[in-house]
């Protein structure tokens, strides 16, 4: 079977975290939930299934183990450098959802700068002209398509 | 069970695209393919899960369906406003997975302004003083934890 998916950086990412649990975890673990009791009760996810999310996040270095008590020990869960680094995919799935998927009750949720507390916005820019851009004005530089 | 993922932009929206499986058929459409046959091979996907990802993202006006052919009739998948607003999450899953995820072997995707021939990024600025933005300088207005 060929395939295009298997040797990409979109689908390299995905098997991480291409996963609603794993995308509520990492949600919860930015906005400050790092224990696991912390992390059940926000997500009233089952024990089983928070256990194999952590356990693969951690496995592939987005979630790193911290013991916070000695004894009996106990852990909880901080961003690697490379889960910091999912920022930008977490505001940007925020963002489209406030945009397209907002429950009509619910206010969207404002980010802000914390130094100017001013709203942020997460673009793909470009990085001569400093243009947002949409998809139609993107094209992968080997290809003539947008991606 | 009361659970805060019920109620914000982030699970709305990981409803939709936190599959793996979605992730990658949008990436596809993305790319220009259009057609059941050209994502099924792009993918190596069998025909009944792409059918149930194709249909869960008409449903959810991400894709819409465009007959392309008379007798007998056939449909293409065409992106939605919705669709197309996507385009940032791919551009951050992309580029994380480039930094983070990507096999050694393959060279990372290099996306462009389409006008510039430029490179593309995908950032979280600040829409007061336009500096790009990490985790721990961004803060819901409502909090003082980061996202």
């Amino acid at each position: 079977m060929t395939s295009t998916a298997e040797n990409d950086s979109i689908s390299a990412a995905v098997e991480v975290i291409g996963d609603r649990w794993s995308l509520l975890v990492l949600r919860g673990v930015f906005r400050g939930l790092h224990r696991f009791g912390e992390l059940r009760d926000d997500l009233g996810i089952a024990s089983n299934l928070l256990t194999d999310r952590l356990c693969r996040l951690v496995e592939h270095d987005v979630l790193e183990k911290v013991p916070y008590q000695d004894r009996p020990v106990r852990f909880e869960y901080r961003l690697t450098e490379a889960g910091r680094a999912l920022s930008p995919v977490l505001v940007a799935i925020m963002q489209w959802g406030d945009s397209y998927r907002q429950d009509p009750i619910g206010a969207p949720t404002t980010l802000v700068h914390s130094q100017c507390n001013a709203p942020v916005e997460n673009v793909t820019r470009c990085t001569e002209c400093d243009e947002a851009l949409e998809a139609h004005q993107i094209r992968r530089s080997d290809e003539r398509t947008i991606t």
